[in-house]
């Protein structure tokens, strides 16, 4: 665990020297920092970003890449789906609650179209293709997917179904070299740098320094020794979740203790605790992203029951819904009941996802027969597959909404896969943040100079997820932050 | 809702005159408040309590009065019941977590036959008789009863069960004079007044005072004036939960947003927003008490089924627990499905809560005309019932251990009461404090001067509730917090 002991403010008088000086200084050089960077840059500020690591990219660039996009971008207008603000506003709003925060979500449907004109104006390329398939990420290059179960239950009768995950182009997915989240940070800090923003590494950042309320830099750590920031307009905290901060997980998202995914070590909450000490509010900190690690090509063509053989959910759905209803609701229990047939025809698709392929637990004769081999209780399996097979058969499921094109009664000879515990996640609460990505204080009021823009903070996210949420709040955001910094009246004071 | 706006702490140079001043200043009078201010005067402190209404007595009073203690009370072993406080530890490890304060749990199990005594020695009197049916509190005024699902299952399993809600003698319960709350609050805070301890009421605290970095006081109205109060060895803070607190319930536990129950209004967070703003750190703001409004009778007797017809928990248990169980995991759906002649078994006892009581919403000849009548989907209520009868023959339920005594084939006629959305809750997350009841900054360390107890902390429970743990942990470390402040070292600044 990263020591966060020593992260009380400091006032600027007890700062002697300052080692390192710019207008607007992020913390972080993920996705969220680099779009600060930039936006920083360009409304005319001197931009310096401090890393902890000893290069560009963060959480983001080890990520499929993901942008949670909608509204109408060209790309989903080129590939022919229709899509406005308001329908996209309606689906995040029911997919990220409860206790969302609309102002947020209806700010970040209402720009989308345009923070997509300004990745691709920043150089990421979004190929024009669909991938039509579930799954976790596409395949290949495709630009554009289902991300978050839009076109199933319950959210296909809320709002018509779009696809809203952006895939920035891969350099060559095939032979494993740069994904998706790579070919998104790369533009975006060659853009940061062609504008002028300086970059220092193997930088920690440890406490705020405040000038009568302001917070006016940073004072961090470079290999033990120690280094004063001056940040002269605003200093934007971009660091990242704290999936790593066992205290922290085990205070605020207990479910998570021992399976942080999609979340790099560095992400242990330090920039959160930082604020905390100033005084900064904090939101939705049980909220967790939730990954299972099962193949949705086989999930969508058989059941998934929990440890008591009771179903949970449609199973064609976005998997990160999967994992959050196995996880947070079924005690991280999750079987999937599949048919020889549909075992073979999964298998047979390229569109399988083979690094979640695990044989099957079991291979029974009779429904009965696996209900019995998995040790659960007599019917219990065996009416779970009665009532699901009963509505399959005129392709309905009137339990869960799982779509008619896959539903087929499930026959014999059949298998079972033990998926219980097969969960990861990050955590998606963090700092309170307001529009411009201001940190607000627990009286409501933005904390003068200090903003916020990523996982470090309360985004998008509640209780639900969708895949692109984090680069896309982070992005949206992170710009909003660079841009507030660059323009923060420096007078402003408590 | 309040105002919460103005609480940043004050520097004590900006305070001109003090009002009011004490050794220990204790903001409410509720059970922690109480139980702190007795144990701060009996240490030798000239105690000043701040309560914010007309009156002493808090949520406290309102309530039941079950007071959680175990591991052999004297009240225990007088009805014949063994318990240890390693079992009592086992059971509450279980039973209020995931991420329950294992610290707090430990010492509380270890010390919870000493607190039974210093409760009676306090002048609260528990009548030797022991309620044994499934209920929310016990009718008449018995002394002890289970509160917390000890004797169903899972925890069955794992402790062994002993009865543990601690109820104080009503005055008569029958003319609905004076409930256990009331007979717990008052013999507490008559303790106090005998020790000398001053209360001054309609006083609302707003802002801490701080003198380098130690807490010296704090700012508070009194009909909108100001009243400056000087705590010369510390402060307690024991205002309450936020679960009137809308934005903060929007913000960390959304699925309580227009259902609090159990607190009162004056329960907006106040204590947790002014240490906030002097760093204090947070924990499990996400948990919640759910109260579910069904008779235990009539559940235990029948099942229970989600939206989707499916069974959710052992019906038998602790209805705190269905209540969780409905609003967390099920949508907030429930019905209860019970044939004829369970529920005139549940009518003629004497046992039945009557207040909780409605009409059954549907009445069948059959489970399918029952599931139609209902909407459910086909085979979805009749393969539940099913299972269930098939193994309740043999008087099992291996699917959620129900207990034999429960256990009865469903027949037919039968009935369906709707009982979505019957949940109300109270907020269990808060300022994180150690087993002093010293109020911790995310450093980790504690804020000098400042202690705080009952609902504005995080107590023993996490994700999980039993009757009894607020009161339980309010005037455990309440005390704790009394004795501390009384003993706090003024020379240790920041």
């Amino acid at each position: 665990m990263t020591d966060t002991a020593n992260c009380r403010p400091v006032d600027a008088a007890e700062v002697g020297h300052w080692d390192l000086e710019a207008d607007v200084v992020v913390a972080g050089f993920g996705v969220a920092g680099a779009a600060a960077a930039v936006e920083a840059a360009r409304s005319g500020a001197d931009v310096l970003v401090l890393e902890r690591t000893g290069g560009w990219g963060g959480a983001a660039s080890q990520a499929g890449g993901f942008v949670y996009l909608g509204g109408g971008t060209a790309l989903q207008r080129a590939l022919g789906f229709d899509d406005t603000p308001a329908n996209m506003e309606k689906f995040l709003l029911a997919a990220l609650g409860p206790g969302a925060d609309r102002a947020k979500i209806a700010d970040y449907a209402e720009n989308s179209v345009a923070h997509y004109d300004w990745l691709v104006g920043c150089g990421v390329r979004f190929r024009e293709a669909f991938w039509d398939q579930p799954g976790w990420e596409p395949p290949h290059d495709e630009g554009l997917m289902y991300s978050g179960g839009e076109n199933a239950a319950p959210f296909n009768a809320i709002a018509t179904p779009a696809p809203r995950g952006h895939v920035p182009q891969m350099a060559n997915k095939q032979t494993g070299a740069k994904g998706g989240g790579y070919m998104l940070m790369k533009p975006l800090t060659d853009t940061a740098a062609a504008l002028g923003v300086r970059a220092e590494y193997d930088i920690r950042i440890r406490r705020l320094v405040v000038d009568d309320g302001r917070v006016v830099g940073v004072l961090a750590t470079r290999f033990g020794a120690p280094v004063a920031v001056r940040a002269r307009r605003g200093v934007v905290l971009a660091t990242g979740s704290f999936a790593y901060n066992t205290t922290m997980v085990e205070n605020f998202a207990p479910l998570l203790v021992g399976r942080p995914g999609a979340a790099i070590e560095e992400h242990d909450g330090t920039a959160i605790r930082m604020a905390q000490a100033l005084g900064a509010d904090l939101s939705h900190m049980d909220a967790t992203e939730v990954a299972f690690f099962g193949d949705p090509q086989l999930l969508a063509r058989g059941i998934l029951v929990n440890g008591r053989g009771q179903r949970f959910v449609p199973e064609d759905t976005y998997p990160g819904r999967i994992g959050q209803m196995t996880l947070l609701h079924n005690e991280n229990q999750a079987y999937l009941i599949i048919d020889e047939q549909a075992l073979e025809a999964a298998s047979a698709t390229e569109t399988a996802t083979p690094f979640f392929r695990v044989p099957p637990t079991w291979a029974a004769e009779s429904i009965a027969e696996l209900e019995a081999d998995m040790g659960l209780p007599e019917l219990a399996l065996q009416t779970t597959v009665q009532t699901y097979n009963h509505h399959a058969k005129t392709g309905t499921d009137p339990l869960f909404g799982k779509k008619p094109e896959w539903l087929e009664p499930i026959g014999t000879p059949v298998a079972g896969f033990d998926l219980r515990g097969r969960t990861a996640g990050f955590t998606l609460g963090g700092l309170r943040t307001d529009l411009d990505s201001r940190v607000l204080h627990v009286n409501g009021e933005p904390i003068a100079g200090l903003f916020a823009a990523g996982r470090c903070t309360a985004g998008l996210c509640a209780g639900g997820y969708v895949s692109g949420a984090s680069l896309g709040d982070g992005s949206f955001f992170g710009r909003r932050a660079g841009a507030a910094a660059a323009h923060a009246d420096t007078d402003e004071g408590q």
